[in-house]
């Protein structure tokens, strides 16, 4: 794949060498290279893919060794205090630890205005993490299409602990279950009106659920543990051999992340890894699945040869006038009927 | 669209001819017409496919002006009795009713063992009704790639309640509030066990809970109904002017099937048809998506000149040494590089 894509790039051939040479940093475990890595594959330039492709052919043998676990939960649960609790934590156990964090200014408008780093202080100024704020992980398309690929990128840069924030809102909650292995739903414990912000879907993925601020009100975090732990029963949970576990924390006073690093623990036990690694396998042939129509549906939605048609039979479909399948057919016949070289 | 797939076929003038025909019996209500229009529509066979287009396409402006009602949950819940009580009902208020049945022979293995005109006999029987047994309706594919398809006949063929039945496992559950209108979720009494076979994505497009047998244990149902409207609560609706019913239901009395069809009323209430025909238009906008990348997958997979690629490119990436993305852009540049012919 290197060699095609350098093929391709002849007449750019510094850039490749740049690439590589980043590549080279990042796997060193340069924080700066990585931190630059992440922004070119993170880049939506058109003119920016071969170079990302480059990159993460580059970059993707050396991943793969971390434990993925996704944070979600809604805006102003204290999602990044627990972060910093449980990165903190992790670095104690000797791991290094990865954010890919949520930019509160953005898209947690309910949460604090201040940036990522100041957020989480304390684990951004330890040795063995890494923090990554992203103003776009709210939207469903950057989630899904480039998370995993900033995941792999952080794992060849020799992180053991990659942790992936996102808002509980939308569509995202769930495909948090598509790019990591353990899906944390994070909530208040004021259960009776703050519990309503979740959405049903997110409660299917999660393996384990943290109630916040436990400081606050002792009394309300019991009722609320023990009324999820009763939602939680109703359910089926995602993996035969897991069932989804309750726990409260005080990320402020540090209670109850030891007991939550050791859920974690026993989620990627040595002897689930196959589990593990079947779950992984399957998300990778998924990834594939969507690649594929993404590449498929992008070469044929940028021709302008079928700009004018796809818009008309779009309109026509919407309207219902034109029937969907016959819509696609049309579009379809159309693009394979070009010249070869469009 | 006619006219293209006419002379496409031009080699076949007859068969065209039987479809156009075809679709004027259909429309005109000839119960055995839309018997067979639904076979032909169900066909997997690639040599239908024109058929299949030309029938819909003479059908699809007859379509849009019923009820569609999904009514998914576990095997063993009561779905077709349910639905039997239901159909009876709604044809006493001047609807025609066209069921979309699962045959529970295949898929429905806790439920009955006997045929879907055996299990909805007297609807069966009725003048204004007419079922549909489908021994795929189980599987993911086929519910979401022909069911609107068949829902369309059913339409143009003048029925105003179309009631489709999903069992509610797997991935289908979900998707089959992209098919219907209105979701109804049938669950049994004894919440404390059966509930646990509720998926917790069905929840979420759930309009409307009916907990069935309630004769068999009235204090159970009480319980069940008070449960499942607390974990309704916790949960967002998916219209904001529309919180989910829960309702207790005995087909067998006919108890509570009035009610039943009084939410059913609600929820089509003329106030709340421009909500259903925004959702309706979303729907149509998803069908197209989903056309547009199966019928380019189709085309790239089908393709034989790329069998073997794509087979060693899906291997590839399951076993990890290949990433998703760069595979995607393989299999699609060498779809674009086939002579124009291929």
């Amino acid at each position: 794949m290197t060699s095609k894509i350098a093929a391709a790039n002849a007449n750019e051939p510094y850039r490749i060498r740049d690439v590589e040479h980043l590549a080279v940093q990042v796997r060193s475990g340069d924080r700066r290279a990585l931190a630059k890595a992440l922004s070119l594959i993170e880049s939506t330039r058109v003119q920016d893919r071969t170079d990302q492709h480059a990159l993460l052919a580059a970059l993707y043998p050396w991943s793969g060794n971390a434990l993925r676990i996704g944070i979600t939960g809604p805006p102003g649960a204290g999602k990044s205090t627990l972060i910093e609790a449980l990165g903190l934590h992790a670095t104690q156990q000797q791991h290094r630890v990865a954010v890919l964090a949520t930019d509160p200014a953005s898209t947690d408008m309910g949460g604090s205005i201040l940036g990522d780093k100041l957020r989480m202080r304390e684990l951004a100024n330890h040795p063995d993490a890494f923090i990554r704020p992203s103003s776009n992980r709210g939207s469903d398309d950057v989630l899904s299409r480039r998370i995993r690929e900033c995941i792999i990128a952080c794992e060849a840069a020799g992180y053991t602990t990659i942790i992936v924030e996102t808002v509980g809102a939308g569509q995202s909650d769930t495909s948090i279950a598509d790019v990591v292995d353990m899906v944390v739903l994070v909530t208040l414990p004021h259960a009776g009106d703050d519990v309503q912000g979740i959405k049903r879907g997110v409660m299917e993925v999660a393996d384990l659920i943290v109630v916040t601020k436990a400081d606050l009100d002792p009394r309300a975090t019991t009722t609320a543990v023990s009324h999820l732990k009763t939602v939680v029963n109703i359910f089926r949970s995602r993996f035969s051999d897991w069932h989804t576990h309750v726990l409260s924390v005080s990320s402020m006073r540090g209670e109850g992340i030891a007991e939550l690093w050791s859920v974690c623990q026993q989620f990627f036990a040595p002897i689930r890894m196959p589990i593990i690694q079947q779950q992984r396998r399957i998300q990778r042939q998924r990834w594939l699945d969507s690649a594929l129509k993404e590449e498929l549906s992008a070469a044929l939605l940028q021709n302008p040869a079928l700009k004018e048609l796809t818009a008309k039979l779009y309109a026509a479909v919407e309207e219902g006038t034109t029937l969907p399948p016959h819509a696609a057919a049309e579009i379809v016949h159309a693009f394979r009927s070009l010249p070869c070289s469009s």
